[in-house]
């Protein structure tokens, strides 16, 4: 994976970071799985289980610490 | 997702925050799974499932730390 | 939920810390679950479930690092 | 539960503050199960799971940190 | 395992702060199983699997704020 | 559990630090399961299941954090 993708975790907002914390969840998972095709059938499925929805808020909510602290 | 819904993770009272804590982690739900009806669907499942409902306070917790450590 | 139930994080001792935080994560779990019935149910249920217990202790201890970074 | 078992976080070890992160972690589980006998009969059980197993150090480890953090 | 893998928790970029708590995480597994014909045959499974892969990325997420706070 | 295994939370190198919070990371598991026969035979089991080493890892994770934030 050779491309660049995070170059600073300051955001301009608070939602701006929120959403960084997204792009953080998801990157952690596609270094384990790159195929985007397998993720999106992935997708489908676990957005339609809360234990998965409520698993995935949690990564968010964590990288979202890692954001707001470096602020 | 256009709307502005997070603009400070300063709040009056302790309670507020942690009612932040709440929307942010129902925040984090919804990025993934958009759809209001869905949502809803799920909700009334999990809301009587003891296992969901810990993971969910778990995520709320972890919300009010970054909320908490913010003001 | 219009009532207070939070007004400061500062608590008199270690151990009413450890009880405000364990305050803070059946409040996460009540602003999922209102139902006070549906509540005294499940807890009847998690209450003997070894895997649930400890899921319970865990957001007990997360809201616990909140309380004791507050003091 | 009106004794009082919780005093200081201060340790004068790093080895008693671990110890006192499972003392917290049990603790948290007494909250919520206070029956002595369902608790025994329970440890016996996940005591001979690993997944229960892992999530119990888990919970140590976050009180670990607290107590760490506090020292 | 006497191989050095870990000199300096300080990274150039952040990218390379992510990737290197990717390969925390990794370590992590590899402790407890260090038979790499094994990982990869786990890997294949869990790499389809959502449950798995969130869990994955919320490891990185914890592995992440530690490098994220040595900066 | 009388004896002495924890004196310090510094370490010489970071990868020091990941070692110890392996240590520690047992050491919470043991303290719940002290029979040596028994945490051989589950060992042995988790350590071919995914979720069961991303689990472990994470407990790694967060024990890291503990003695990264004491260096």
């Amino acid at each position: 994976m050779a491309d660049i993708w995070l170059t600073s975790l300051i955001t301009e907002t608070p939602q701006e970071g929120f959403e960084l914390a997204i792009t953080l969840s998801r990157r952690g998972v596609k270094y384990t799985q790159p195929n985007t095709e397998v993720l999106h059938k992935l997708r489908s499925e676990y957005a339609e289980n809360a234990s998965d929805l409520t698993a995935a808020s949690q990564v968010v909510a964590i990288n979202f610490q890692t954001v707001a602290c470096c602020q």
